[in-house]
């Protein structure tokens, strides 16, 4: 998957504006304009890389002349120790861009790394798991992808491209089944629908009602196998809420199609990776 | 300390351009657009508050005529089950704006809670928490707020306003004293010099050279101690590199004035709150 | 349905910089600062109105202390001479808003018309009119709101948010069913997948596959009639291609599920409204 | 001429940000990265090119690797079945910019198209056939560029670089003679003035004003007749308003210096072109 | 006349985060969130305000609760003492907008004082002072209005709103009558065409080619006034070039119609304006 | 020092948008797209240069095939005649750039050569001349680049980056030494201090609450020099207000560090540079 250079472009030019502001008064007070150097990119703990053309991408956007070669694509593992990347060129250039290249890529692997490891724990069973819309303000598109390229799915991008039917929907409209009705007859033919349902009774109304995906929302996995059992393939089911680690394996062996985990997303822990310039 | 508006209005647009698209496919085809509604956000932990204003921003933005009532200010302690804020207007624009406002407010209030907690446990020693440049990509300003309003201290915010010696700097000019000479007769006479440290012979020669800020990188609390009592009171020392919770306490206690902590920003959990909408 | 404010916003500022640069020499040279006037937007013709809500935002961009009353909302058809809008206020903002305010309207109803029409010519059978990513640059969210608006319905927003396998993509993967199979281990489960056929073999393969949505382009009615029969409802059939006016009945009455126009979006008749400025 | 290279960057940005997102999920799943292929971008149709250089840039900005050869340029005829441009490169590119590319070439050739249907059905008359300030949000630079490569020419920009009197203009200064000259004081020397007449009463008073162009309001091809032998080269004589193909050769034969049309960017039909991807 | 409050608004936003980036760590630190305050716009010298409302607008747009009376309106004459606006609201606001409210009114009305003075030199002549495209980058909107409200005239805006014939157009055409005679072929009829000249022969051959403008470039006054009875108001001159406050009035004596002067926007003189803040 | 390469595009390309808008109506009409041509940038006057790079710049973001030399680097001092720049590329493009770019050269060089020539005169001294925060909108970025290019200082950037207490900072807090107190426990470590002192009891206020620097605001030359000898060393002293080219001299022999001048960016002469294209 390339993630859109736009997007890339202007999440790392924002950051470089935030960064440097007009110039950075160490380097371009004491290293000279002329000197070159060479840089490694090496992670510190095992995980997953994920953003190594992004990181690229900030000496690039900050000097075309910066030369560099990715060891370790997106998604590939790597173990404490290995070099992802390598670049040469402006020392000026490679002390400037190391704060967001590091900020950009410890985040995105940071997510890729969870991201498979949660997708190694439910192997074996039904489930995949999905992220969520709770991602960090102007960083989706990269946190989306870094989830993708962990290993992990990716749930709906916006409230434009699928409907999710919650509390207040279905009481506006009289209903699970009037929900879904009313919701038909207007939303596109590519679009999803999506309950949430708290107890076998709204599961059933929706599963009539020809739900696309059915949200077992906060359910005890011994519920969500009666939940796979009544549903029996009818619709895609989504185990969502208080789901931790511990509980997760027996959340996916309840049969449940979908697992998806907020924490993915919203509380993400930085990969460490460190950079060298000489 | 009220954040720029302007800046965070960008932030939040972007929010709301990423997480709404051109329409809510659920809402708008289900809920009237003249129902009115409230709402409610409600802490589900213990910490400290951040970004009430800027969730309530989030609402406004979409709609100038939501009302609401901040319970609890920015840098406030909360408990479990707190009201931290009611919203009333148009139930459609409360249902709208509901991802984007938590996905905010989580964020800065999970750094607020971390960053009390981190000075909570240096209490009563000479030390101070800082944050770094480890930050999110655009999202800097928020970050270096919420750790300042969780009771902790902000580093420079970018390279241009103060300058921090490392390796490449100090071996460009020919040693400590050589850099810090050089860059004394170009930087603003408002702008500090910190110079990073790996032992006993650099911190003497950065203080020889009058550093106003010396780094004692990745060194033991008993090496730290040493630093101080050589220092005695001639620079800021600041403590940085592999400071875990455990550990923060007896590098607090050597008598360093600064700790800084990449992961109040690079490595934030979300704090968890709801909004209940009716 | 409505239209995410910030979205409209970007585009009526950007129209604005466009249209009145820096002053309007007219207007501003000629009109008196304080002068206070009316004006009306009337219909020119039949059909139906979409964009007066944004319409409106263009003078209160420019001036927030105009006031208006909308008599034709978004959606209600109108007739020649119909007052969709009065609006109240500064006499220099309403000539300065016109031209930009008309375009809008203009273009917005001219979709919603058009969309309206055909909707109305395959009343009674089992099609929808549907858009495509026929769309003019930048003004994707305008039209898709106003295909909306007058009664047809939305295809995909963009190429994330559903799959459409064309040649490419079949042969890169090896045929129908090896894309489908490939494709649906990695996409999300919010996610459609849609298939383009040329004829009933490809067809057959698609709905194997379990295609959901398949789209039959060029064929001709007799030929989409027999799609029908032999998908018996395993997938939405969508018809696209050289479809006119004249031949969309007898499309719409060979069964299929959805008609996309591109035309709807890409060859737009402005629908005539006056501004009447006292 | 050639398009501010900045102005079409922004609008081939903003489109591909709304037709991608952060990524095809068709192409980015099923394409192999590193997969070369050819384009080619064929006229359906008989007209005038316009956007080649444009469409040639949507792939470049994705992709700087992309190679392209333009073999018709803008402003020069095709004939269906014609070969506008080939393209070589990143298969994934090819397919990405697909769409964005095809909506600018369509559209902006279909207006070049039409420009120069109606240039030719005035060929041998007085007159010339001018655009107006009925352009689409966000488009006009694009649009303007379209008519004058298609051989009809630009009325004013915008608001700021030209003056038009309205009757609002000229009611507020008390009358046209009031209006010009109270206009002449303060407008700068390198702008012009037209004034709206709607009969021959009108007209002499704004030619006695000195007026630089009038603007002959919905008038029959008899009194422009009579406008132009009572204007005898006075100023020059714009025809406006309800002009279709069926009267536009009997009103330039009335001998009017300019028509404008604000059919040829308020109400584009796409010019039909297609793109093959091997 | 009124600025475009949308290109203001952009150029004071941006204004306001270069000035004040996240916070204002005195005022926020020191100055309680709820203390009240007024301030005072005071003239320090004689001369022409301009920019009072642009003021004023960069305290609302950081706080819509500020209010504010301008008593002195741009392109009204105040005397050194002289108040022109009063404001009330938070103290942090008064505080944290200052710098950038004084910047914005200080080179505004430093323009318009200069354009005022220049005005004053040449009246009585048949001469009017005109700028040039001699602006600030990003500032041009700004500086044009100024330059309009001391009392000069406005040049063209751009590059594409006027025509103007150096050498190299010339010299590529084969002289100015066929560089002339191309354009009118290919410009819009709103559009001028201004040459220029540097000695008679050439105003001879642009006169006869019917140039709507002619500059005399770098002309002493005598050759000036032998242009102006040669041109005998065929064309309108504009004398540019070397001009000085001293030899001003004589170019204005030669007959010359409009005299530009770069200076007035490229090196402007702040005109001097303190806030005062209780 | 290398200006951040994206804040300097981003202003070019606003300076081009705002110049060029759609088109050069003169140069894409007259001169042919194929045309090559040379240019150079040439020095009218002595002083230093600034902004070559930017300049360049310019021609490089309309059309990267425009090949430069630069002879005169940022800083380097020039006499009236001197070469600073060739350019090599199409005729169209450096007409359409020469604009903008002298206008960034000649802008940043009249700053260079003003901070140069105040430089100058404080030779021998103990003083150093820094600039202010009395820049223009959005330039001052380039504005404090070209301060420290002539040879002075850069004072604080902006509102977050340093404190400066004044009067109501002062009196909100109760007086000096409880306003530092106040503010030294919640800035930031790498923050300076300044304080705005009146006479001489302010000064050892502020002296005793160990202020960093303070500004000694309008006093006379004779009472800075007492001003020094109670310092003797324990602060920074900033000479501020009224200073003018005559007194500069006699403020610097008083002993002051810092001398701060808000001419040097509110009040810019520019520094006549011409471009001569063939």
């Amino acid at each position: 998957m390339t993630l859109n250079k736009i997007y890339v472009d202007e999440i790392i030019k924002r950051a470089l504006l935030e960064d440097i502001n007009y110039c950075d008064v160490t380097t371009d007070y004491l290293i000279p304009e002329t000197q070159q150097g060479s840089g490694r990119l090496v992670s510190k703990a095992d995980g997953i890389v994920c953003g190594a053309e992004a990181a690229a991408r900030v000496f690039r956007i900050l000097d075309d002349s910066i030369e560099y070669e990715i060891l370790k694509n997106d998604g590939e593992s790597v173990q404490k120790g290995d070099v992802i990347m390598t670049l040469k060129g402006s020392t000026r250039t490679l002390l400037k861009g190391e704060r967001t290249a590091l900020n950009l890529i410890q985040h995105m692997s940071g997510i890729a790394t969870a991201a498979n490891k949660y997708a190694r724990i439910v192997e074996g069973t039904n489930a995949t798991i999905a992220d969520t819309r709770k991602t960090l303000p102007g960083l989706r598109a990269l946190q989306k992808y870094a989830v993708m390229t962990g290993g992990a799915k990716n749930h709906r991008y916006n409230l434009s491209d699928a409907a999710m039917l919650k509390d207040n929907h279905i009481d506006a409209a009289g209903g699970i089944t009037a929900a879904i009705t009313q919701l038909r007859k207007k939303i596109g033919h590519m679009t999803k629908i999506e309950v949430e349902t708290r107890n076998l009774e709204e599961l059933k109304e929706a599963l009539d009602a020809k739900a696309d995906i059915i949200m077992l929302d906060n359910m005890s996995p011994e519920l969500m196998k009666q939940a796979v059992e009544i549903t029996s393939g009818r619709a895609v089911l989504e185990a969502s809420g208080g789901i931790t680690d511990e509980t997760l394996r027996a959340v996916a062996e309840s049969g449940v199609d979908i697992i998806s985990v907020g924490a993915l997303t919203h509380s993400v822990k930085a990969f460490d990776i460190s950079m060298y310039i000489k």
